[in-house]
């Protein structure tokens, strides 16, 4: 089946907004089985509107949309539609009474303007929106559907996930079901993230698929069956599979926040953590406190930006004098330091050059991590071909796998 | 003139990557005069993207493409403008050396299906790509343009503001210019800033436009001339009225980074800096040391995030006590703690509460921030409503205005 996105509102053509919800959408739509063959950004022009939407149905099977659905003037999704099918909205009494207690609940009385969000057309059926005032419209027409929701994202995914997805699955499985797993895995790219799942992304049912995020690589697994159970057994065949390749890299599911996870593992053997960075230059740090109650493990970071901070951190003089400020021997010293002086059991300490310049004929790229675990030491050197803003995040994240990965393999400390 | 743009790739479809290059196109047109109408993302189906070319040449003035003029079979877009257009593409002998040297520069030979780079049709021009191997087209038929450019975002910018601007400003202006200046602002919303630059934003020569981007809000005004120094003229003019509405704020023009505009003064005055942070938990730290050569001044950070580390620091038991650790009195003695523990002028503390639980009974997204410059200390006390992460960007970029807003009026230390 064709599917096509349109994406509505003129903030859109103005390049005051990136169309982040076409994307959203793009990606959820293979594990469907639907081919999306385009995507459209239009204006809040009622007949370019209406004229998209008889386009989109002449030509795909399942239309969805995103934005135009507010109570102003300028939102003219609901009116575009009503021309093409050529009928006409009506106020529901349900919805409005709905609408109105929305406001209430917030203690605020609904301006006469949002009426027009309590209409339907015949052929439509509304998708609830707990969280705002727009609710989507789902509509059938000669075999066709169109999925209309709003253009705040927030509230895009969660109609996108409760209402529009299962609605979509149904129809399309006839019944059945589609189930997806992610697995999130760090401290390895996509390219070598592939290569380690191999054949497995040939997969027709599940599917496999790899995506590269901020938070390291997502690997997706798609099942479809006529039950859910059926669709979980089949994911429960395969994702072993797929994480006996790539065991070494996974830290967790969809609701994985790396930080957290490790913050977890520190935690749960109450480990306080201490840093020491030269090259991230607080860019850890600020990893690791992204993890809601990070102040449960971690007790202080040292920015030792200059040799004298580093010395004052404790880093001897011989040792800077004799290896330089960039040197695994000087990030090794920070990490004993910055552990002993913040009474950690665990540090971890950067030094390297984040560019654009060479510094102490240190090439640019360069950084050296150290993790230190109670008196024992794992060294990692890098080099990095980035701008200094990527360099900084990429050797945060990869500081912070040295250190799970030392988390993990270090049975005697759980 | 109606414009239009096609952004061409499967990967679009497949939601792999983001549509920044038609947002990039979309905020450039309205100072060109161009009435943007629709953009469309169509995958590397020759027969679609035909299709997409013909009904964007029936509605609209100008189509901008990117996208699709890479070596392999799936790089469609030179075929599909053939197609539309009934011409043929031929090799021409001087765009293929031309390529060849390209690669010669790099010690390569080129592979042979990139001869398909170096051919166009009898209404095409070459557009050149010094940076790439993808020339673009700039086609003409029938009184309407085709600009189509690579894909890979950075080849683009520089293709369209080498060559696709400079052309269609001709076109449209009959052999005008039009000259572009931003200014960038820190420490104000971008309503606040719309209001206070007042009915100026309904200038219609030069324009003025307002956009939030991550390192504060840029003011874009773009003046139309028939030369480059009456365009520059009407600029000069335009200027001095905006920035007397927002002087406050105004940080730098378009080459501006915050970051490496406070490191300038501190470097220029010889002003060595510290932080101690609790709520950016490092934050602001990484935000200072974006700026290449932050170690000039930046001395040492000190991520307190425990009572203790605060205690280490040099914040006395009975202040901790007294106000807890998220407090202005608290911020205040981590701030000179710091300064001076480090040997250096300047320091920045923050304390708050990042959430997502209330700690301390102290509400989310409060935040406290002290500057201290040689003893006198600024303090501020803001609410965010936001996220964690979200939080901590906006604190320590509110952080460093705080302190770049003293060093400005700080006459006595430059």
């Amino acid at each position: 089946m064709r599917a096509e996105i349109l994406s509505i509102g003129t903030e859109l053509l103005l390049g005051q907004i990136v169309d982040t919800n076409a994307n959203y959408l793009a990606q959820q739509l293979p594990a469907l089985g639907l081919d999306l063959l385009y995507i459209s950004q239009v204006g809040d022009n009622r007949s370019r509107l209406a004229g998209a939407f008889r386009q989109a149905l002449e030509r795909s099977d399942v239309v969805i949309t995103s934005g135009g659905l507010g109570p102003t003037e300028d939102d003219l999704t609901r009116e575009a539609i009503a021309d093409v099918l050529n009928e006409t909205p009506q106020v529901q009494p349900a919805l409005e009474a709905h609408l109105r207690e929305f406001f209430a609940r917030r203690g605020r009385s609904m301006p006469e303007r949002n009426v027009k969000q309590a209409t339907l057309i015949p052929s439509a059926k509304p998708l609830p929106n707990p969280i705002g005032t727009a609710p989507g419209w789902w509509v059938e027409h000669n075999h066709k559907v169109i999925a209309s929701m709003p253009g705040v994202p927030h509230e895009m995914h969660k109609m996108w996930e409760e209402q529009v997805l299962p609605r979509l699955a149904k129809r399309i499985t006839g019944g059945g079901v589609i189930v997806s797993r992610t697995l999130k895995l760090i401290g390895i790219g996509e390219s070598h993230a592939e290569e380690a799942v191999g054949e497995l992304t040939r997969s027709l049912n599940p599917t496999l698929a790899t995506y590269a995020k901020q938070d390291g690589i997502h690997l997706r697994m798609t099942a479809k069956a006529a039950t859910q159970a059926e669709a979980e057994k089949l994911l429960q065949g395969f994702e072993p599979q797929v994480r006996a390749r790539v065991e070494e890299w996974v830290y967790g599911d969809e609701s994985a926040s790396f930080p957290a996870m490790v913050g977890a593992m520190l935690r749960q053997r109450g480990l306080k953590l201490a840093t020491a960075e030269s090259a991230t230059g607080g860019q850890l740090a600020s990893l690791i406190t992204e993890a809601p109650g990070a102040s449960d493990y971690f007790v202080a970071g040292y920015v030792t930006y200059s040799a004298d901070a580093k010395r004052a951190l404790g880093v001897s003089a011989e040792t800077l004098e004799r290896f330089g400020t960039v040197a695994q021997e000087t990030t090794s010293a920070m990490a004993l330091a910055a552990r002993q002086k913040a009474n950690a059991d665990v540090a971890v300490a950067t030094t390297g050059n984040a560019g654009p310049g060479a510094s102490e004929e240190k090439p640019v790229g360069l950084l050296h991590t150290v993790v230190d675990i109670q008196g024992r030491q794992v060294c990692s050197e890098t080099r990095y071909s980035t701008t200094r803003t990527e360099y900084k995040r990429r050797g945060a994240l990869d500081a912070l796998f040295l250190l799970w990965r030392e988390l993990k393999h270090d049975v005697k400390l759980s």
